[in-house]
């Protein structure tokens, strides 16, 4: 499978931080601000990283684990929301173009003909692996054939795109489900810790979807290799997305990561290839009940805390501009010497 | 004194309310940034904020109390950075250039002549009330006049600027101790829990700065209206952003708060006219210690958590595009009917 390289480069760090330490402020006091700096420089091997054509993609699906009523809101809203980003009306669309986000969505087996005559559409892919992930407390979300599929038009799809920074968006009513499967399988947490109210179960739709998670993880108990796992409770859009993510993370493209779902996909990608978590930035930690805990498995800090839980990759967008900060800051910002400044007093 | 109106308008709150719960999205799912657009159009009273040339404003002023080893830094360090933010290399310089945001900058009392030929320099205005504050242990920092005319200064500031936001900075070696010192007073808790280590105090440097700030305000125990508080434990720079916060409250511009020293500003504004808080939205927690307990004070959320201790308006410049952001998904994004998403399921 993918090989993703360490990019363990204590040499680069160390100027990195002589760099930022003579930067005309107390050191450190930039915060998360630097440490994404430092992350930026060591992705891209330089001590001036640049953001060169963000693509933002969103990966879209349906789930048959969605008939058991683990959503608030019904399977069509998937198919109507893949319209609504195509034509700009979504929150990712609204933040993607304040922000010159290349905003693409994937069709990675919706169940709806978004092109009927064959067409195209700009700013759809199509690349269905299968019409729909199966309910997979019946059997496999998706054969082995399938997943691998989505896998390789993940792969070839950021192939196709330019630039040098991925962020990742999803929809797919019933995704939060398929994500806290993948997550309580390969993380061994419990299900009831990793899975929340997705888009706004009440009391008692919560307690269904636990009941419905539980009946998926007794029916596939022998599922524990990465890509076993993924076939078995996964989803076709977060399939695809692990394959997008393998690929942009051996391009060394930075990985900007939204939330549970896209976390779940990166935690499966990561599983595979460990070294994957060192391209990726966080952007938020979600209100989605898992996702805090997710963060704390990868060992990470998530760039804002502003109590999202949409998905579609709107966190992803609204961190953008901080990552753009952390460049400028490395690139424009003067030092004591050059600005003329005096260092802090001794003792 | 200036008179704040209340914004309290709860037929406008209710319609927003439907409005935002009617867009494509689940109810809530944008978080703190539904709470931020509610308050943006409260501000302006209409359903659309707008934001219009947003004037980013740094106020600078020397402190006679750095003189006692309250500062990491020497005082030298105020003009050298004043000198630093016209020269475009600050880090507020180079996030209000990423923004769009305009910067000025303000010697509010400055020990220093920057226009020694009487020249005028782009984005400087020059507007001392004084050549520094006074040391606040050996008797007020400054006088009565001197607070009024600093005030003054901002008022007219203020008046003369474009646009409907201000985003407020500062700049001024010793003003963490003024900061904490106008906190303790006003609100009457303990002055340890108050102050931090500023620029980088180690903790010997954080007693003695504690042993200092004691002493100011024992010098000045009998002084209690906001004004004489002001006056005797204050700066220059944090009296004219004061009289600069009123002035922008009364003309309903929204006032971006950045962080401990400006919210010290905002602490004495509030205490005079308490309809203040109503505009300001406040950008970010600071990792310098009494800021936490500030806006706990003032009982609300900062939007951005990312361990900045710098100053300068840099933590109101990082937060800028998510009050972008809020506008946008209020004008842009689609609602349900509009899209033709279909609703959440009953029950």
């Amino acid at each position: 499978m993918t090989e993703v390289a360490n990019l363990h480069n204590p040499v680069l760090a160390a100027t990195m931080q002589q760099v930022l330490d003579a930067k005309t402020k107390p050191q450190g006091s930039l915060g998360k601000l630097e440490a994404l700096a430092m992350q930026l420089a060591l992705i891209q091997g330089r001590m001036t990283p640049q953001l060169d054509a963000p693509q933002m993609v969103v990966f879209a699906a349906d789930h048959g684990i969605a008939a058991r009523g683990v959503s608030a809101y019904p399977s069509d809203v998937t198919w109507q929301m893949v319209e609504n980003f195509l034509a700009g009306g979504a929150a990712v669309s609204v933040l993607a173009r304040q922000h010159g986000l290349a905003l693409t969505v994937v069709d990675c087996g919706v169940r709806h003909d978004f092109a009927p005559d064959g067409r195209t559409r700009p700013g759809l892919i199509v690349a269905k692996a299968a019409l729909g992930a199966a309910d997979s407390t019946q059997g496999a979300a998706m054969s082995r054939a399938e997943c691998d599929t989505a896998m390789a038009h993940g792969v070839a799809i950021v192939k196709s795109l330019p630039g040098n920074a991925l962020l990742l968006g999803e929809m797919g009513i019933g995704n939060t489900s398929a994500a806290a499967l993948l997550m309580a399988r390969l993380t061994g947490l419990p299900v009831e810790r990793c899975a929340g109210r997705g888009t706004g179960l009440d009391d008692a739709g919560l307690a269904r979807k636990l009941g419905v998670l539980r009946e998926a993880l007794a029916r596939h108990a022998d599922a524990h290799a990465p890509l076993e796992v993924l076939a078995a409770l996964g989803g076709l859009e977060i399939a695809t997305m692990t394959g997008a993510i393998l690929q942009a993370a051996q391009e060394r493209r930075v990985i900007v990561v939204d939330g549970f779902i896209t976390g779940a996909a990166v935690l499966v990608a990561n599983t595979i290839a460990p070294n994957v978590l060192q391209r990726c930035v966080f952007a938020h930690c979600s209100a989605e009940a898992g996702h805090a805990l997710m963060l704390q498995h990868f060992g990470v800090d998530a760039l804002l805390q502003l109590g999202l839980r949409l998905g579609e990759g709107s966190g992803a967008a609204l961190a953008w501009p901080l990552l753009e900060s952390a460049c400028r800051i490395m690139r424009e910002m003067a030092s004591f010497a050059s600005a003329g400044v005096s260092e802090k007093a001794p003792g």
